[in-house]
Formats: structure tokens, C-alpha cells, sequence
């Protein structure tokens, strides 16, 4: 009976291990072409995204916000800047994700931007062809965020939403900067490069970072050697939208990150 | 004790389905760009390839031939047309393996060559935006495949190791195409549309596929819509590989694939 018990001892621990996410990995729901094409139909519920991970970026359906995940709870940054939880069955049409389990923290000085930080990151994280999972804790002199409204059928492409993006300046406001820094070449697949968002410390403001300077804070990064990708099979929009075409002229005017003059 | 039994059972359920390779997933270590800039060591053993499907294709260690998955059983088709069964704990620097479970059987029509097979599969799955693996079982009239020899470092670029690539002809041979088709955005991870390798019935022949003309068969193909992607974070060469560099031009080299006035 002993050695029985130790067998199912260990069945479960082998199917705890399989019940959890894997470890550095990069979950990601569809593609960001199929984005900027205007496949905005979510395809995977909030609830099935937070079995890959708890900490990530993304949007909903009918591209109705923006998407940061922390510590396992989705936050909706909404265009009338209001933050949301929305309901698990909500689906996203675009997300990654990962479960952050932090492999070095970096100091950050006072003062630092959007490019500062990329340079530090660059600098300790040399190695340009894995994922890096980022989280920047702190308190910020202001950042400024975007989000994006809710679409109707017939969808216009993202470039043209985010002509009328809602864009919100926050001042002296702690809070979390969540995202990636992905391999050039997921380029039609994913965001090359930073890609942010930002949710406020008592989860009232957030959305997609186009600048920030941070007042006091750190930075952890998370080593992603492992890949997925989820296609919305069912979803008719995708099947019949031509991602052969380089969208990459799209993806820069949709980031809209802005250069120090623009601030 | 009957409730403890039915417990043991459910949890021993879980764990066979965790230890299984996930279905309609494409798993694929390193990628192509990597390979045509000459990151030729393996960095995953046969051993753990096999953890993640029992069909598909790749290469070796140093670039020591073309690999076969079929069935379980991983063949080498070496530079000497010979075909090996590695030990498994030979690595690869380059593979792209599934768990094959046909979708769809679709009749082949006597003398159907490449272009023809590749209308035929488009026709019945439109939808270029998601994976398909590809299992052509047959009789051909004949079938030209290529392979590729064992490097020393400095390793040079694929493109120069093909240009002295042995070829293979084969006629009124029985075998098993073993290959994938992929959608346009992989470019620069792995072959956007088809790459198919060989391996005749005995197991004695095979290669990456140049031609073929198909005497009698069918091809059963498997619709893919997850992608798992797993880097060689310890192999130094691909850290340092400039991986945003455009090598389509090197990827059509290195195919070969011929045109009918070839042949």
C-alpha cells in the first residue's frame, strides 16, 4: 500500500506540473498582422489566456481596450481611460503572455525614458534572438499612454482607429510597466523590439505606453526561450486576410511611440 | 477506497494527457535563418524531439544529413545517400516535428508531380494562414532529393555547403513523402509554403525532395493551429547571429526546388 501511495504521489505531482504554464515561455493568441488587418473578433476567452500565463499585454474583442495582465488579474484600460476587470469570458483577438518569474532585477536611475531603459535592457540582455519578459515597478515623474475604443463591423484597419486614439497624460503616479522585448524576426507574427503597457499601483489608469520618465523604480526581466503561438482556426476573418504582405510600415504608425521632441 | 481509486484514475488520466505531445501543434527547435547563417551544432537531442511528435523533418549535428520522422522513428540520410538510424542522443540544430493525425485523405492522380500536389493540397485548405503537415504515401515513377554533408567550423553558410549538394535519383520507387506547408509569416523561422523530405519504403533511401512524379498514392494531410518554437539559449553562434537580416533570397537557394525544364 506504501508503494502505492508513492505512485500516486507522484502521478500527481506529474500532473500539477502539466496543470501549471511552462516556464519561459511566450504564450501568444494570434498574430499581430491579423491586428492590423482588422481581425478584431477575439477567438480566446480571458479565463483559457490566464492558463498560459500571469502577466502579459493584449486587447479584447472588437479591439474594446487595452490589455495588461499582472499577477494573474486582466485589466481592461478602456478609451474613456477607465480601468476595468472585465468578465473571464471576455475573449482577446491578440494577447501575449508569459509567467513571469523574474531572471534578474536591474537597477533604475532617476530620469530614465523609454530609450534609457531600452539601452539598459539592451545592455545587460545582449542577445537579440530570445524574448524578454519585462516589468518595471516604480513611481513615474508622468507617462503617456494610449488606448484604443471599441469597433464595429465592418472593421477599418488599425492603422485608421488609432488616428483618433484617446491618449492620456498621467503625472507623479506609481504603477507597472508590463511587456516584451521580442526577436526581429517575429516580425509579422509580433512586435520586433519594446512593446509596453502600463497599469497605475491602484489600478485606475493605464493603457499603451508612447513615453514615460521614471522618478525611482527597478527593473526585471524575465529570459523566454520558448515559443507559442495559437491560431483562431474558427475565426473567418483571419483565414481569409493575406498575411504575406510586409505590414510593417502599419505596425510603426499603430505603436506611435514618440521620439523626445514629440513630448 | 472506490472514491480513492476513481481520483487515482483521473489524475493518472491528466498526467497521460501531459505526456503525450499536444495535438495540431507544429513544435520546432531553432530556426531556418539560423541555419542558413551556419548554426549547424545541435542544441536538442533526437531523444527530447521525439518527446513532441512522431513525424516530420530537419537535419543534424554539423549539418550531417537530412532528417526523416516517420512513425516514431527518426532515419539520417546522410551525404553518401546511405540512411542511418541515429543514436539518440544525436542533437539537431534545425527541426520541425508534429504528432500526425490526418485530417483529410485526398486522392492523388497518376503522374502528379510537385506543383501538382501543391494545387491539389491548396485547394482543399485554402486557408494559407495555418500549418499543414503533409504525408504523401506512394508509388513513384521517380523522385529526386538532395542531401547534405557533415561541416567543420568555421561553419560556412548553407548556401555555399549546397552548392556542392549530392543528388539522389530514384525511379519506380515505393516511399513516404514527410513534410510541412507553413504559412508566409514564418519567414525568416521556418519555410513559408512547402518543404517535404523522403524516405522510400525500405528505408534505405531519401533526402530533401527536389522532385517527384507519383505513379499511385495518397496524400493525407493535418491541419496545424498551435506553433511551439523552443531557441538554443546556450548555443553561442545563434546568440550572435544577426537574425533581422532578410535571407529569403539565401532560403530560395537553398531549396533548389526545380522548375519541369530542370528536370
Amino acid at each position: 500500500m506504501k508503494r502505492f501511495f508513492c505512485l500516486f504521489f507522484g502521478v500527481c505531482l506529474l500532473a500539477l506540473g502539466c496543470a501549471t504554464p511552462p516556464r519561459d515561455t511566450v504564450f501568444q493568441a494570434s498574430t499581430i498582422d491579423a491586428l492590423l488587418a482588422g481581425v478584431y473578433d477575439g477567438d480566446m476567452s480571458c479565463r483559457s489566456l490566464l492558463k498560459h500565463g500571469d502577466f502579459g499585454i493584449g486587447t479584447f474583442d472588437r479591439l474594446d481596450g487595452e490589455m495588461v495582465l499582472l499577477d494573474g488579474r486582466i485589466y481592461q484600460v478602456k478609451a474613456d481611460g477607465k480601468v476595468y476587470e472585465p468578465d473571464l469570458s471576455l475573449k482577446t483577438p491578440f494577447a501575449t503572455v508569459c509567467q513571469f518569474d523574474a531572471d534578474r532585477t536591474i537597477p533604475v536611475k532617476p530620469g530614465s525614458d523609454y530609450e534609457i531603459i531600452e539601452k539598459l535592457i539592451n545592455k545587460y540582455f545582449p542577445n537579440q534572438n530570445l524574448f524578454y519578459a519585462i516589468r518595471v515597478t516604480g513611481h513615474f515623474m508622468s507617462i503617456k499612454t494610449r488606448s484604443v475604443s471599441g469597433q464595429q463591423k465592418p472593421y477599418p484597419p488599425l492603422r485608421e482607429v488609432v488616428r483618433n486614439q484617446p491618449e492620456f497624460v498621467m503625472k507623479n503616479i506609481s504603477g507597472t510597466i508590463v511587456g516584451f522585448r521580442c526577436p526581429a524576426y517575429v516580425k509579422g507574427i509580433n512586435v520586433p523590439g519594446y512593446h509596453l503597457h502600463f497599469i497605475s499601483s491602484d489600478r485606475t489608469q493605464g493603457g499603451h505606453i508612447l513615453s514615460f520618465k521614471i522618478e525611482d523604480g527597478k527593473c526585471e526581466v524575465d529570459v523566454l526561450t520558448q515559443y507559442t503561438l495559437v491560431l483562431p482556426e474558427n475565426t473567418l476573418e483571419f483565414s481569409e486576410t493575406d498575411l504575406s504582405k510586409d505590414r510593417s510600415g502599419e505596425l510603426k504608425d499603430v505603436e506611435k511611440r514618440q521620439t523626445p521632441n514629440e513630448r
